[in-house]
């Protein structure tokens, strides 16, 4: 992983130069290039655990799980949310942990917060570090030092109850080793978020993470049935049931957690099959309105593909410039949408997985209801696109941030009564946030998690940074949206996590006794407060 | 409701006398009678609430919401488990509320608790009073006095979101009451535990109720997205959202808090169409591990019906006499069995709902792929037996108390790769605890909650009473079954909740450090240690 952006540079993407200029223009961006600086410009402070202190960690994890060394404190320095990546890039992150820790198993990660409770050290617990709402955020709060833990080494699989279908997994495990490892027994997690190839499974479920596939597979909290987890104070063990009715839910209160409460160890996942065939395709519906009614009515007639996704008209537009070179086939396909009257209209992605025979009734049932309600198929071409290029928005992110590009994104969910309204209000909200700067935004959005309630919104947005001010604009569209989602009616987050970026407004969610009960379970695990400072539950 | 049993006594029940007569003989009974006393000879301790608090309370509920006539307290003294009727039958309950209150809003739930915080009277919260598991015994603990806070004033639909199919209730709305009115606007929830008839949505809720379409509309705890309870220490409101990832899920907190936290006051619940048909019917399979194995392979391939429920051998034994007189069609009906080789076999009972094509369409293929894993399909007739007698259950366990029968349920959940092992060690505990003490037991069994990862299963074990050691007898079973329940890694209960029967075991399934946890939020919410005292969090 790139320290100042996303994944691996061989695979750096790039705008087509069409919509690169098309961009330049409607943001008013200069197209000049702002690089990175290099990694030995990075400025950390001084590390702030003595010999001591690191000599005590060391003989818990290891002279080798002990690192801090200016490299590894800038990996571990930040996430890779807007912020984050604007500072990296600086070479001017906001701090560094003074050390990072690597343990190999749930007794070391044990000791370690035991230790680290003693020497008023903060633990934060590190999967992937790919948390794009400042959930690594290097925080000491009110300790004396700062260590991240990374959890790499804890990445077995442990055990694969075929018959029941369960999985238990070391929390560090990433994605493809993951679905790797499930994929030789003939299994699948059917968790595909964007940061598939760079997340651990435990940091998903510390941050309830969805995948691409949701509407399929479910949320990764529809997928953990037991777990373990080390606090400061103790153990926390809950073995898997199918259902249970004793008491209230405790790992609904250890998913979600965010580093806050403790570390997750170990998690029991369902798992399914691996679906011998996918096919993803596209379909077309005159307006974001249609396409949202269309998707209410397979969602509550059970009947949706396992992707289901469906762009506003903003990210249709921004969709078909970066298919690129206008070739034949597309200016036909266009004049096709063109005479069916969906020349403005809005694209849906369709992905079902499966047996063959299932998958062709499912499809078969899904497609003939989404025609009924407006939908015009577009073929596999659209599935195809975006199947190749569904881990790879953040590459483009980074392109985009060498053009002095603001791009972020931002999303939530609500009930289908409130989620047009929610949708125009977000992007109002953001326009005029960074219009009134004088910085005027391009912002869509898309639908990609459905149910029979409701739906999410992912909203994305462009700008041109304001040099020197970066984070305070970022700051004023995030501060923007995030009041409209909460007057709107909307989640503070569907899928990114509360983090330190969320948590003003987590009060405004839950209620001040909410907060209270979770500060009440924070302190009863973490009586120091060590453990991941500043995040979720912050008074 | 009976005082001393259920329901209405126009629909008493009873055995017929062929399967009343072998009862007699397998637990060795006497079958004299051994009728409840008379309200009036039902002793209660006189009550501790002083004219001053009463009348406190009274100005905040009304003269005509506070209560300590016999009648109510007698009614509020117990809910329904064995041990409960056990008492109250003998005119001896253990303890009665010193009052009961029926108030009428939030505002009023709100304002009772905080003066029964500051007067240290302890609140037991009341829905239907329906509790098998000693959920609403009116124990002080610490406090001074008790009262029950019967809801049944809160008792209306409050809002429909139909595009979002969202309802908002009123906790106290009782199951038929809410089902009619959802009705009159073309949804249902679907939720249809046995005790229906009787049970109050908040209820449900607050115990994590299972119905017997559970299988398609999913446990109480998949149909709450929303809601609002009233706790000493203020006010918990939880908004409606399709799905969320801020932190830890508040509302699974509440979901399953037994009264113990606070009083839920409204719920908003996910509801669907009101199915237009519905055809319940009956399947043969040659074992009950046979039956297991074909619900697994339906549970794994979304292919069951919405009622799914498989017997084991002992309990279609006893179905099959509890249809009666041995007609000409029944003699017909085992006769057919015994050829095709499913004579000692089990009875499933399958139940689909919603619109005629697509319940044509899902019967084909569950049922296809039920007789590919050994099913019999043998008609409508055990389904329509079922579905009359669904709700009738507790009227039977009357007849069975009148005549000296130790009846009782109890009930967990397991992985598929552990079913058959605890189905066996469950059993045996109760065999073996009931026949050392001289009171040989008839143990049956049935699956009827059936997911992708296990399956719940429902035990009814029947005895000879021991005449003066009722309670004992029971206490010795119910510890039995128990202690093989955690020792073969089920689940202390799938749908009956903890209470106070359950409570002593709630540490071994949850840990020690998660009973801290659920103890701190306790602390936080109830800091005077006022709600429902002995039940869920006793440490």
């Amino acid at each position: 992983m790139r320290w100042w952006g996303w994944g691996d540079a061989q695979r750096a993407q790039e705008l087509p130069e069409g919509a690169a200029a098309l961009l330049r223009a409607t943001l008013g961006a200069e197209g000049g290039l702002r690089p990175p600086v290099a990694l030995d410009q990075v400025t950390l402070p001084p590390s702030r655990l003595d010999p001591g202190g690191r000599s005590r960690l060391a003989a818990i994890v290891g002279e080798e799980g002990v690192r801090d060394d200016h490299g590894s404190r800038v990996l571990h320095a930040a996430g890779k949310g807007y912020p984050d990546l604007v500072r990296l890039r600086a070479g001017r992150p906001e701090g560094a942990p003074d050390a990072v820790l690597y343990p190999e198993s749930h007794e070391q990660v044990r000791a370690v917060l035991e230790a680290c409770s003693e020497a008023r050290t903060a633990v934060v617990p590190w999967g992937g570090g790919t948390s794009v709402v400042g959930g690594v955020a290097p925080l000491r709060g009110e300790m004396d030092a700062v260590v991240a833990l990374d959890l790499r080494r804890l990445g077995r699989l442990l055990a694969l109850d075929s018959v029941s279908r369960l999985a238990t997994v070391q929390a560090g495990m990433r994605g493809p080793a993951l679905e790797a490892a499930l994929g030789a027994q003939g299994f699948t997690l059917g968790h595909f978020p964007q940061s598939f190839e760079y997340v651990s499974i435990g940091g998903c479920v510390a941050t309830r993470s969805a995948g691409q596939a949701s509407t399929g597979y479910g949320r990764i909290d529809d997928m953990v049935f037991g777990l373990r987890a080390a606090a400061p104070a103790g153990e926390i063990s809950l073995p898997a049931f199918p259902a249970s009715a004793a008491g209230p839910d405790l790992r609904e209160l250890m998913v979600g957690s965010e580093g806050a409460l403790g570390v997750l160890t170990e998690v029991c996942l369902r798992v399914r099959p691996r679906p011998p065939s996918r096919r993803y395709e596209g379909m077309f519906f005159r307006t974001f309105a249609e396409g949202v009614e269309a998707l209410r009515a397979g969602a509550q007639e059970h009947a949706l593909p396992d992707v289901t996704r469906l762009s506003d008209e903003a990210e249709t537009g921004v969709s078909l410039a970066l298919t690129g070179q206008d070739s034949l086939r597309l200016r036909a396909g266009r004049a096709y949408l063109r005479a069916r009257g969906y020349a403005r209209g809005c694209v849906a992605i369709l992905g079902w997985e499966g047996e063959p025979e299932d998958l062709a009734r499912r499809r078969g049932t899904g497609l003939a209801l989404l025609r009924e309600h407006g939908g015009l198929s577009v073929g596999s071409g659209p599935g195809r696109r975006w199947a190749r290029a569904r881990y790879e928005g953040p590459y483009l992110r980074d392109w985009l941030l060498d053009r002095g590009v603001l791009v972020e994104t931002l999303e939530t969910a609500t009930r289908w009564s409130r989620l047009e309204g929610l949708h125009r209000a977000v992007g109002d909200a953001l326009r005029s946030a960074l219009g009134g700067r004088g910085t005027p935004a391009v912002v869509m959005c898309h639908v990609s998690h459905v149910y029979e309630t409701g739906a999410s919104l992912y909203f994305t947005f462009l700008a041109r940074q304001e040099a020197g001010a970066e984070i305070e604009q970022w700051q004023a569209a995030k501060s923007a949206a995030t009041d409209a989602i909460v007057a709107g009616g909307g989640t503070l987050t569907h899928h990114h996590a509360v983090g330190r970026d969320h948590a003003p407004w987590l009060g405004a969610e839950v209620g001040p006794l909410g907060l209270a009960a979770l500060g009440a379970v924070k302190r009863e695990l973490d009586p120091q407060g060590i453990m991941n400072p500043g995040k979720l539950v912050t008074g």
